[in-house]
C-alpha cells in the first residue's frame, strides 16, 4: 500500500470482528515499531503483545480509553531507567514518550495496510496494567494500541486547517 | 511508495544539498501530519515552516541536537493552554508530546518517499525558539524536523532485536 494511502486512510478502529490475529502478524507490526527513529538510538522501547482473551479484559477494566473489544493489544513500554542514564529528565519525560509514539505510528500505519484496524490508548490506569503485565520498576507502559480486524469504516474526523500552520513565525 | 518500504527505509539525514525544498512541499508534508491520530481528537499541534537561512543559522544556534545544514525545518509545537483545557496534567504532560510525535513519523514518512531527508531534533533551547519564533506563552516547541534532499545515505543503524519483545506479560 502506498504511504500517503496508509497515512490518509488509517482510522481509529473501536468495533473489530471476533477474529484473532496472528502472533506472526503482530511480531511483524512490533518490527516496524522498531525502525522508528529513538532519541540517540537508544532503542529503550519494549512490547508486549497481548491476545489472552482473559488478559485482554482485565487491561479493558483499567483502562478508561479503550473502546470496543479487541483480539489483542500491543502495550508500548519504556526501560524509564535506561532512558535516564541516557538521556536525563529530557530523556524520560519527552525523548521516550516521543519514540513510543513513531513506534506506534508506524505500527498503526503498517497494521492499516494489512486490513487490521488499531486505535492509540493513552488513558489506562498504569499501575494496574504494570501489575498485569508484571513489569518490573524500571519498565513503564505508556501506550496501549488495540488491534484487530475492523467492524466499522469511520468517516475521517474532522480536521482543523485554518491557523495551524505558520510560515518562518507564528501568526504569519 | 510502498508503506513498509518508507517505514524500513527512512534514516535520519544529517547532510543535506544546498537545495531549498518548495513551501508547497513542506505544507503537503506538514498536511500529512494531521492525518496522524491526536489524544481525543484535539489537533493541538501548530506548524512553523522555517526557509529563511538566517532563521534556520539562528535556531541551529540554540539547537545542539541539529546537525548539518537543512534548508529548512518544521517546528512542531502545541497549545498547551488547549492540550490542559482538554486533558489536563495527561494532556499535557503525555499525550500531546505523543501527538506531536505521530505526526512528525507521518511527516518523516512522507518526506522520504518524496525523496527528501529529514532528522527529529528534540534537543534544543526552548525558550530560544519561542523567542525566535514570536510564540505566544501557551504555544510550546516540542519538536524541530530538518528537512532537506539528502546528501548522504546512511546505513541502518544497529537495532535491538533481542528482549525488546514479550508475550502475554514481561519476561516471557
Amino acid at each position: 500500500m502506498d504511504v500517503f494511502e496508509a497515512i490518509r486512510g488509517r482510522r481509529s478502529i473501536r468495533k473489530f470482528e471476533d477474529r484473532p490475529v496472528k502472533i506472526e502478524v503482530l511480531q511483524r507490526l512490533i518490527e516496524t515499531g522498531t525502525w522508528a527513529p529513538s532519541g540517540g538510538n537508544w532503542q529503550t522501547w519494549r512490547f508486549v503483545i497481548l491476545t489472552e482473551k482473559s488478559m485482554v479484559r482485565k487491561i479493558k477494566m483499567v483502562s478508561p480509553g479503550l473502546l470496543g473489544d479487541p483480539p489483542a493489544l500491543i502495550a508500548i513500554c519504556q526501560d524509564t531507567k535506561e532512558a535516564e542514564r541516557k538521556g536525563g529528565r529530557l530523556g524520560v519525560e519527552s525523548v521516550s514518550q516521543m519514540d513510543t509514539a513513531m513506534a506506534a505510528q508506524n505500527i498503526m500505519l503498517a497494521a492499516y495496510a494489512l486490513d487490521l484496524g488499531t486505535c492509540p490508548i493513552a488513558s489506562f490506569h498504569k499501575h494496574a496494567v504494570r501489575r498485569l503485565l508484571r513489569l518490573p520498576e524500571e519498565i513503564v507502559p505508556q501506550l496501549l494500541i488495540s488491534v484487530g480486524y475492523p467492524k466499522e469504516t469511520p468517516a475521517p474526523p474532522k480536521r482543523k486547517t485554518e491557523g495551524i500552520c505558520f510560515l518562518e513565525r507564528y501568526n504569519e
